[in-house]
């Protein structure tokens, strides 16, 4: 059996191509339609009222193509409308982020101490909290709003050795070290590119991205349903809100260069 | 003669309140309508496609009420998109930041080379380049686009002694200094709060905030007409386009605490 409809992957920005590198890294025959919100990016500092109105649009946009899958890449969409999207599009497979981070988290803690960074919205929510007790009700789950690491990593501020980016998150991440968390949940699709600084800084500590573990459980549902492609020559296809221009740059740090297509404007309001 | 109408401000946000705190400043007695565009802010890293749709739209919302003065406290949206404004609404007496803080910049520089840092939006449009020309066609201006001062004022760093705040502007003033300006326009209304920070890493540089240039230019305007308010009790409502919970709390921090009044929550689109 094969399918070769396309997977979509929406995010309120170009963050969310850590998810699609991470698709394409395991499945690099999928097609991909990626949409990221950029005029009204960030999602993460706006209310619950104003995310659920600009997700629905994102979904109705991606639903206008043929899919077979449907991927939140926005922890912060995830958190606070999955549900609605679920039920505005029944009969659309879903896929998240905070589910299958919460998972693995809750499988590879020794301490029970799980540590979950993310935007303010995510952290409001309690999403994450709810989703590792359904897997863990024993676990104690450490929050932390970083709303400085998602301007500073798209300003290139990631690499080991820079006192900004180390400073801040370290003012984040000790206080979460100091309660003993033994495993840290990257909740926003931007901080994967932390993982070298955050290793770095705590070498010890267990790192898990919601963006790999969001893309291996697509993985084994589209192995175990029978629904990967497996006709050769994948396409991608990466949309914008905003206008286009300069985007293909930014992208590129996030896909580490292997973008495979270029992004357009699309009005989906 | 007096007039009451109020005085009507506009921001991407609330970092236009510096100049509502300006306005107050040397104005006790105006009624003043603020609208902060929460549910679209920023404007600077937007298109200037984007950045006109969302600014007439807050223009239409403030119409609404009976003013005398319209004020574009946002430098974005005067450097964008103040012809479009001017277009739709030819009968509102409309006020800037850009022209008011380049002609201060112009008078004040002695060797005639001045610095403006300011959105990247901002950069783009040239608007201070053409701005500071018309008064005086020998200076160089210098301009940089800082895009991760917003999001740093924004979470309190703007003390002295801070390393990351003080790392950052570093970066981004070094390179000016190295060219010689003597005089720096801060080009954004969030960078008034970084003032001290400024002045404590270039003692001798004259610095230049488009708050109050833009206060001092619509007071000497309603004087000079007679359009000033002369009867007591001044009132300021404020309003935002995403949810208004917790907006209170950070007006304070670019009021310095005299916020008169309470934000409340409006849809604009």
């Amino acid at each position: 059996m094969s399918n070769n409809s396309a997977i979509g992957v929406f995010d309120s920005g170009i963050g969310g191509l850590t998810v699609v590198k991470s698709i394409v890294e395991s499945m690099p025959q999928e097609n991909i339609i990626y949409f990221g919100d950029t005029a009204h990016v960030p999602y993460g500092t706006r209310s619950k009222r104003q995310i659920l109105h600009y997700v629905l649009s994102d979904v109705k946009f991606l639903n206008t193509f043929d899919l077979k899958a449907v991927v939140i890449a926005c922890n912060t969409a995830d958190s606070v409308a999955r549900q609605a999207v679920e039920d505005a599009y029944p009969d659309l497979p879903v896929f998240g982020v905070v589910d299958p981070a919460s998972r693995l988290a809750a499988a590879q803690t020794r301490n029970k101490k799980i540590g979950v960074i993310a935007t303010k919205a995510t952290v409001e929510s309690g999403a994450y909290e709810k989703a590792i007790a359904a897997y863990d009700s024993e676990v104690d789950v450490l929050s932390a709003a970083c709303p400085l690491l998602v301007p500073l990593v798209e300003n290139g501020r990631f690499q080991v050795g820079d006192i900004v980016i180390e400073t801040v998150v370290r003012e984040y991440l000790d206080p979460l070290l100091a309660e003993g968390i033994d495993t840290l949940v990257l909740g926003c699709t931007h901080y994967p590119l932390l993982q070298d600084v955050i290793t770095h800084l705590y070498p010890d500590l267990n790192v898990i991205s919601s963006s790999d573990a969001a893309a291996a459980k697509l993985l084994g549902t589209l192995i175990r349903e029978g629904l990967c492609n497996e006709e050769p020559g994948s396409d991608r296809k990466y949309f914008v809100s905003d206008d286009a221009e300069g985007v293909d740059k930014l992208a590129r740090v996030f896909m580490r260069e292997d973008l495979g297509g270029t992004f357009r404007q699309v009005d989906v309001e």
